[in-house]
């Protein structure tokens, strides 16, 4: 295997970051909900892996995002109340030499998805490890999401994101960049929902 | 309100552990389900609060537990497969103020349910802010779990448990006692899911 076609950070680790999807249709037929999701979502471009208790998504940082919001929306239907648990990481001691595809040449931003303009609202938590400032990285990246229009309120242990599916993955994406910029070892823990009959009833 | 009520910690912050609960029955009649538990779940004993996206507890580390528990097991069903998403945190800077319960006396361990017996596997990642040694207390966290017999196998960005409910429960116990006696900001982030579909296959 070439060394070179790797895709590595500038200190010489791989450039990988993996994702954790836990996928829950409220459903009596969740089974063939998920497994028709997963047969129509495109994974060619991460490397992946199914047990019990989710999917494991592992690649580029664009790369992963793309196989979660794919997976996420072929499972979408109408009326159907939905969440999907996240754990995005990159950097974790150990984890550099794992799992990784090679020669994929890097995306310029997450692509489409015919759904994406459904809405959504998730909890969002983002750690960092290995440094003295972990609450001044979350206060910007919770800056970042109310630049970006996603932030809805605060909540004990995490911050509340409304918008479309589109907007809160492209700010998991703008977290997950804040990490790569500034960080060593960072999670963004997630849960998004869709279709929450609590929201109906406030309608 | 008397200070002196208050539970309090040695260095004199309030001794408070907070979870954050999303409880995700796949079944079409999913509220019910979830209504029905949440009616019977006795939470005299933590304060509590639900919007959308879960139910938050608040209050001292068994009796949080002992209302996370409760609450999962009053929904169980069997042949329902059925995930919780958890987060246990304490510490957080500035959470210290806010919600508590005066004058309830410590439990000393977590009560029994009746239908603690059951299987179940799950996720887990314990994390602790602000300190540069936080992968050795993962692994000193990762003993615990295996000293338990809980522990199933390591995967990417979490170790996979299981046991019975009980058992898991008292694993979530201990890793929140680690860090209680030796940190200052720590997070648990859990799965945990009973009568998956896929491990029925493998029977």
């Amino acid at each position: 295997m070439s060394e070179r076609s790797r895709p590595r950070c500038s200190d010489g680790s791989l450039n990988i970051t993996g994702c954790r999807m836990l996928l829950a249709p409220m459903c009596d037929n969740y089974v063939e909900v998920i497994l028709e999701a997963i047969k129509n979502t495109n994974t060619d471009r991460v490397w992946k892996h199914t047990d019990s208790l989710g999917t494991l998504f592992r690649g580029q940082q664009l790369d992963v995002l793309k196989a979660v919001k794919e997976l996420f929306l072929n499972a979408y239907k109408e009326d159907l109340h939905m969440v999907a648990s996240l754990t995005f990481s990159k950097g974790c001691p150990g984890d550099v030499e794992a799992d990784y595809l090679e020669n994929i040449e890097a995306l310029k931003s997450l692509p489409k998805h015919p759904l994406e303009d459904v809405e959504c609202e998730a909890t969002i938590s983002f750690y960092s490890f290995g440094n003295m400032e972990y609450m001044d990285h979350i206060h910007r990246v919770i800056d970042i999401f109310k630049q970006m229009g996603v932030y809805s309120n605060k909540s004990h242990y995490s911050t509340i994101l409304k918008g479309s599916v589109k907007e809160v993955f492209e700010a998991y994406n703008q977290a997950l960049s804040y990490g790569f910029n500034n960080l060593s070892h960072y999670v963004v823990e997630t849960n998004i929902s869709v279709n929450s009959p609590s929201n109906k009833k406030e309608k």
